[in-house]
């Protein structure tokens, strides 16, 4: 349902936000998330005309999230690279229906509200901490190594 | 967030639901959808390969639903065409992952959740009759006269 640039660019900002202070090289940062060079390049392009990541060349270079992880949530990545839209108007544009959508496109815009809040619930800070009821956490993707190091287990809340 | 081709297969199959004893030529259906004929033909194609519609060649022919309006959900048309699923374990492979889903795959899952619960409950019948509480109902798409002489408005429930 989600695009592979969506996918990338959401392991992309989740492998920032575990070392937010750092600058993170694209050649590190391809290595962490799996993702081609190549195709993350044109991601990590997006991310930065839109704001969110900024990136310095040379020696000491590589990429770091603009603002904090908590400052930053799901659907910004998200809006970055595929934008998430509502639809507003008939897609068909029978002038009948308008803005006054049809059964079905209604339920369609209802899916598509139902994702928004989702991501937009969630900051990249959520994804560090895991959820509360959680049996299992483990940091996002990334490097095998430090996901074996930083997976914990914690009470089972409720 | 829906590909084009979801969004004409769901067309294709309200259109269809519309008036489901009758057979419709695909060229009355690419017209009432506005799809293009090519583009349709390969939708109509994945839709009865599904069993959920079914086609016959000659005068008279056309497509048909393959079962009644009420006995195809949403889901089912999305799902014929390009199959909406949810993650069962980590897209990276990692192994201190596996079938335990980090905080961001969780979501991704979640939002992927949401989507099929929307489509999974409502069925074709459903979308001819709008929903309890809407100020105003029309029928999906299709043609411009029939979308105007069935549109009709209902007094809000609740």
């Amino acid at each position: 349902m989600f695009s592979q640039t969506v996918e990338y660019a959401l392991r992309a900002m989740a492998c920032l936000a575990l070392e937010p202070e750092e600058r993170t090289s694209s050649s590190a940062l391809a290595e962490r998330t799996q993702v081609p060079s190549d195709y993350l390049a044109k991601v990590l392009q997006q991310l930065a005309g839109a704001g969110l990541i900024e990136g310095r060349r040379g020696v000491g270079g590589g990429y770091k999230l603009s603002r904090s992880p908590e400052e930053i949530n799901l659907l910004d990545v998200i809006n970055a690279v595929e934008p998430l839209q509502r639809i507003t108007s008939c897609p068909l544009n029978l002038e009948s229906h308008g803005p006054n959508l049809c059964p079905l496109h209604r339920r369609v815009d209802r899916a598509i509200k139902q994702v928004i809040e989702v991501f937009e619930g969630s900051t990249l800070r959520d994804l560090l901490s895991g959820d509360a009821g959680d049996e299992w956490v483990s940091v996002p993707l990334c490097d095998k190594r430090q996901a074996v190091a930083l997976t914990v287990n914690v009470a089972k809340k409720g």
